[in-house]
């Protein structure tokens, strides 16, 4: 066979090809822009020949500061392609982990959204490594903050030809690289070879997850978040017309995106389809989804009321994936069997809520404390360790984490999870929020999903606190509805979780608190409330 | 990233892990077969173990002789993923091609099914690397053919443990082998990877190729020849349901199977489809054919006529696929872009008669005489060439005939082609069978097609003579219709063509003969033809 390396290239190359007049649209700051992948490879090539200019070696870094549009797509692109690194900066990071993460990173050249400039200005004397920021805009002016040196996007496009030929190298050669939003310590770095991005990408081809030039896809998952699980480059791939929706979409914008560019699959966390459902109830009339075919929610679990709700209301299928930073990200997908096709109702939407099934090109193995596979009974627990061409070996220069969470060629995901008969996975908790009490071990999640079910709960969070008798025992910090504050009580809720969880998983203690804290992507921050446990702070 | 393998034993894995009971049900000698894939993965791996016992090296050949059917298949997952390589002996081929691709392959042991050990055991004195024949039969009994030595499948597979763990090793390392069906001289080795045949399969499963596991799929396509176009793998990798169609199918036996299996894809040469179309439509009532989601069509140039009966009469979409033996197969898909979703009539079997868009991951130039790319118009001719990673680099062991077809990494395909502005390939000829006539070319198979559209003839070969005027003239060689015999004339056929083709390709001279010879495949054999001509024994 070829020695024919799996480059980014290759998937530019086969739209460019294939599909030159398919178009991409982008949410730009002053108004909508639309060109084609012959304008987008046209552009990518410009930006290459920019990037020798810049200085930037192969190898090296080149920092994204971006939302979801055109010229974050560009640089998805342009800098992998040339053999350099695209290291996407969160901008949800606290503003100590995001100078860490680019010092860590040794970002060489910084690209800046407009609107996220007076951020970045006020980073930058701490930014060590960078020695060039390019503002991307619309306009033709630099913002009115100082940035020392800064250029404009635009004008560097300008002044380079669009005549550029992608170089052939190591498939094995970086690619991209993110941080994890880290809850314990300094966030971790990621780094994404061409190969695996390249496999992760086609894999999601398949299957369920297919898409093609019917397609109108919208990412809502950032661009700097896990490569927007891949869309981009899919979507690709696949020469789908892609709508990508810019600066800070709020759920009208992405309700009117969906309607007006009839988008037909997107991609997202379930608190963006909580919000996006909210804004179609509280508009009746005025949006249509009938041309909607999925919408994929990933990075936390979806809640079963709102696959029905998005099923009965706006008759559009949430389909369920799970992954990790670690794995590029998508490992597992809730795509239906042939048998469960004409399942309806609470049938459908309890298997919807399900982890999913294993992508092809993976392996997993489900392991006991001491090891040991436990069955796919759909009860048995285990914490889920991972293998394949697109999961990494190792965090980026941080040997110590890296012996943690790889072991023996697996990936330890610090998930527990069960398989069933039919090898749906289901995520249980996460390893160290799980409670171990007498040898028995409750699941934090399932117990929160059972208070919050209390139509009087906003939310809840179950954390285990030392007991000498059980060795750990639940404690569960609730936030009521403003309406029920000072009316419910512990013992109601006691008595309303009886006939729904085992009676030794009902927590010891209740305590009543305005908020649980949450991390830069909008999960429960357990670890702050242990801190507060211990030092007092969380009392009934 | 991990530095995890692409080897097939990941799709078994994937199969039996997600979809244990999914069936498989195979044609066998005395009536059908089912079983699941977590039974297939058992037999797989005693397989494996009894390959071992019999002495066969890693790397060693172990050469199949075989119909399709659930032992080949184990087969193509128990030899390459025990590290050994599978030669699929092409039954069809001439006697001393059988030996010639044996001997030259080296193969140490030959499974052979039950009806086709007495061609072996008339050639077995020749087959010097030969140390063992296993026999493949439902029955407990070697058949009665003196095969020396033989053993019979069942009895070794229930001889050894299904205890057997597959070995990791490099993905480059060989898994498959096949022999082109050569026209002119040997037949040429072709060598696949099991990194080739991973990426080559996953790709099968993208866009309108795909299929899941409510599929039910049935490779007609010989599994001796070309992988079955990877089907075996690609199906197994998404669950389906399979089936096997066993020895010498007729189309009623497929027509049977297609019916009671509820098979919804299937894929086979046009030739096949042929007679399935008249078989069909000579037993009115007795088919329903609308389960079936498509059926892929490949090895030749599908004719308009049969896609448009298919749909017409069977309410069946035929999708024509483009490949070679050296490119595992697969490289080109007739997919339908978006834009032409809705056409129907003469324009949407016209549009499916060409050869189909680029598959992701593939690289292609259309190459003029001097090696220029010419333009993507529908109009303008070229060779045309490939890359990939399931693109062969060169022929096993012939280094002489790699050095022509392999050119400054480029796979010349030796077809000619055009590409329209939508990026649809169209096959015209081959570059050996293009009459270059005053400095422009003729395609000898637009002309073909243009005089069998004549209602009296059954069969129409056109090759090129040595002109010194023109450098080459065509010459066709005509079947005409048995009840068309002695009344057709020269004259008419030239009459015929004067308003189909440019008044140029009219052939100088046609020739009325009894038969068109074929190679193996059934391929015209224009080079017997050339040397009749040459030899005087083809005359007007």
């Amino acid at each position: 066979m070829m020695d024919y390396p799996l480059l980014l290239k290759t998937i530019l190359y086969r739209a460019v090809t294939v599909f030159p007049d398919q178009e991409i649209v982008s949410r730009d700051f002053s108004g909508m822009h639309r060109y084609t992948y012959r304008d987008l490879d046209e552009r990518v090539r410009r930006l290459a020949n920019a990037l020798a200019s810049l200085g930037v070696a192969p190898g090296e870094r080149v920092a994204s500061f971006a939302w979801n549009n055109h010229r974050h797509l560009e640089l998805y692109f342009a800098v992998p392609c040339s053999q350099r690194v695209l290291h996407t900066v969160n901008i949800r990071l606290f503003r100590e982990q995001i100078v860490y993460t680019v010092n860590h990173a040794e970002d060489k050249v910084m690209f800046v959204d407009e609107d996220l400039v007076p951020l970045i200005a006020s980073l930058a004397p701490e930014l060590k490594t960078v020695r060039q920021y390019v503002i991307m805009t619309d306009k033709r002016e630099l913002p009115d903050v100082p940035l020392p040196g800064a250029i404009l996007y635009e004008d560097l496009l300008s002044q380079h030809s669009p005549d550029y030929e992608f170089p052939e190298f190591d498939e094995r050669s970086p690619a991209v690289m993110a941080y994890t939003s880290a809850t314990t310590g300094d966030p971790k770095g990621v780094v994404y070879s061409h190969r695996g991005l390249f496999l992760h990408c086609l894999t999601c081809l398949t299957g369920e997850l297919g898409v093609d030039d019917d397609d109108v896809t919208m990412p809502i998952v950032p661009m700097f978040h896990v490569n927007a699980w891949g869309r981009p480059y899919t979507d690709t791939w696949a020469g789908c017309k892609q709508v990508y929706p810019g600066a800070r979409p709020t759920p009208e914008v992405l309700c009117d995106l969906i309607q007006e560019e009839k988008v037909t699959f997107s991609a997202g966390v379930p608190t963006i389809w909580m919000g996006v459902l909210q804004h179609v109830l509280a508009n009746p009339g005025k949006y249509d989804f009938s041309h909607v075919r999925y919408f994929m929610s990933g990075g936390a679990a979806m809640p079963a009321a709102l696959t029905q709700q998005f099923q009965e209301k706006l008759g559009v299928r949430l389909l369920q994936g799970y992954g990790q930073t670690e794995t590029t990200p998508v490992t597992f997908i809730n795509s239906l069997k042939a048998k469960h096709r004409r399942l309806t109702g609470p049938e459908l939407y309890r298997l919807r809520t399900k982890t999913g099934l294993l992508l092809p090109g993976l392996e997993m193995r489900v392991v006991d404390a001491e090891g040991r596979e436990v069955p796919h009974d759909g009860k048995s627990m285990g914490e889920l360790l991972l293998r394949g061409p697109w999961v990494i070996d190792a965090y980026y220069k941080l040997p110590e984490k890296s012996e943690e969470a790889f072991v023996d060629g697996w990936f330890r995901t610090g998930d527990v999870v069960t398989v069933d008969e039919d090898g749906y996975l289901q995520v249980v908790d996460r390893t160290k929020d799980l409670i171990k009490s007498g040898g028995e071990w409750i699941s934090s999640v399932d117990l929160e999903n059972a208070i919050m079910a209390h139509p009087d709960v906003a939310e809840a969070a179950v954390i285990g606190i030392a007991s000498e008798k059980w060795q750990e025992r639940p404690l569960a910090c609730v936030v009521l509805k403003p309406s029920a504050r000072g009316k419910v009580t512990k013992e109601d809720l006691r008595r309303f979780l009886e006939d729904k969880v085992a009676k030794w998983w009902i927590p010891d203690d209740f305590v009543f608190i305005d908020e649980i804290p949450k991390t830069s992507v909008g999960k429960f921050y357990k670890r702050a409330l242990r801190t507060q446990y211990e030092q007092g702070r969380l009392t009934s």
